[in-house]
């Protein structure tokens, strides 16, 4: 029986989960929340990290390894920052792995958050049991991840999964990534609340269920695109389900039933009525648990 | 030591490869090719693989697996074919394995030809020893195939690796697939040599070389629509190998340099430098290697 830390690193919390695996089972034996202060920079962030990795390991016991889920993209090999778009700065070239593993004293592997949360829920949560799974995280932008075989794929460079950037309109507007018309540029939560003329993605929801027009069109407008994309990564890869997750899937239906609509009319090689696409099951914790797997995912940790 | 037989089922031939497998080695004892007799229609051509079958059998000794590769999509539980978009038919609904099997008395697997294409190089040729590699063939449409660790990914439906049918322009002209603005859509034999002004993909790249403006733009073009559908696999898979098949690469450096920089142009996530984009090593018995190769692919072969 080993233990396992998985720490989420997010823009007002810090996510913590602990795993338990005992041969073919893992379990999540303890999660919890704590601050990031995210405003204090860098190196009050870096000391939040080692002080709720510590008492997470005070509380549950010593752990083998840690994992760490970050909002953005590092470099695997230096263990350094290289871009946090939603965190103030300056992060790039930051250290973060290094602290960790001296105050910790044990191996801390970097992980994406939106990788972090495809891995839970491909192993553990509403992918569970699947050989291919794709999953799309809808929130400040868009993130993804592709489980095979009970691994997340992270391709030659480490950032492999990120479906938000794939290019669907050529011509479209500028993405955060410098490219024009990827999914993120047409679909995350700023261009669906400005599309619909509301000030949240939630209050979008809600006046679309009371009828608004220009809401209900803007749904539909950003569905499509999201279609568009996980329509390429059914031909690429063929999924056997499609998880989405961010805090907008509690909507449920009023989320998923759009998605998986223009889904079905957008897919020709595959019987449509045969996609599944699900909401994630995990809820918040998820992506401190595929933090907590990301050591653990050479071998493939299965379902208990 | 076992034997193994590729059947490479083609518009004008059908090519045979078979391979023998020694612990961690595989080696090509031989390979061949007969006429297809495609105009007879199905039963003629199916009497055709069980001859070249038998004379490869008869030939090499003695096979312990036979892997068919075929032209279009087949229902991989039924062993029927559903689509053949370039041999006169009618083929859908057509039994093909079963008579292969009674005749031949080995099991027999099928295998689109560009995913058996694309195993055979990832696995024998330019993408010998990469983790993730993606492949692309031109020909009459675009084919494609996704082989990570050795194992060719077929996805839920078996159908996994039609990377010339993401969706890139969903606007653009109608594909065969019945979708709108796919890859192969925007970038199929006919398309560039109807851009050129020009009867065949040959011409094209001759007149392009003699200095042709028309010829050299519509290199341009295609080369961009296959850089965005390479990109959005660069984002969702971050392949270490890019390998591009089909009869144009003998051209070579012509076919392959305008992709390889309009790629570099539109992938902003990982450094656009040390992406490969690599000619087909196995020639024309690609396909029938790997077909021979299908059946062992669960057990993921290694080079030799």
């Amino acid at each position: 029986m080993t233990r396992h830390l998985g720490l989420d690193l997010g823009g007002t919390a810090i996510k913590t989960a602990v795993l338990e695996v005992a041969g073919e089972q893992t379990s999540i034996v303890g999660t919890g929340s704590a601050p990031t202060n995210a405003d204090g920079g860098p190196l009050v962030v870096i000391e939040r990290l080692i002080e709720t990795g510590k008492a997470a390991i005070a509380e549950h016991g010593p752990v083998e390894t840690v994992g760490l889920g970050v909002p953005g993209l590092f470099d695997r090999d230096r263990g350094t920052i290289e871009l946090f778009p939603n965190l103030p700065g300056p992060w790039k070239g930051q250290q973060i792995r290094q602290p960790l593993e001296d105050a910790l004293e044990v191996p801390v592997t970097l992980i994406n958050d939106a990788r972090a949360f495809s891995l839970a829920e491909a192993t553990l949560g509403a992918g569970r049991g699947c050989e291919t799974v794709v999953c799309l995280t809808l929130g400040t932008g868009v993130g993804g991840g592709v489980v095979i075989e009970g691994k997340v794929r992270l391709g030659a460079w480490g950032k492999a999964g990120e479906i938000g950037h794939q290019i669907v309109q050529p011509d479209g507007p500028r993405c955060g990534c410098g490219n024009r018309g990827c999914v993120e540029a047409l679909t995350k939560a700023e261009v669906l609340t400005s599309l619909a003329g509301k000030d949240t993605v939630e209050e979008v929801y809600r006046s679309a269920a009371a009828g608004d027009a220009r809401s209900r069109e803007a749904i539909e407008t950003v569905a499509d695109w999201l279609a568009i994309g996980l329509a390429n990564t059914i031909a690429t890869l063929g999924p056997d389900r499609i998880v989405i997750g961010g805090g907008i899937v509690a909507a449920g239906e009023a989320v998923l039933e759009p998605i998986r609509r223009h889904l079905r009319e957008r897919v020709t090689l595959v019987p449509p009525d045969e996609i599944q696409v699900v909401a994630a099951q995990l809820g918040p914790k998820a992506g401190a648990v595929g933090a907590a797997l990301a050591p653990l995912a050479a071998q493939a940790v299965r379902a208990r």
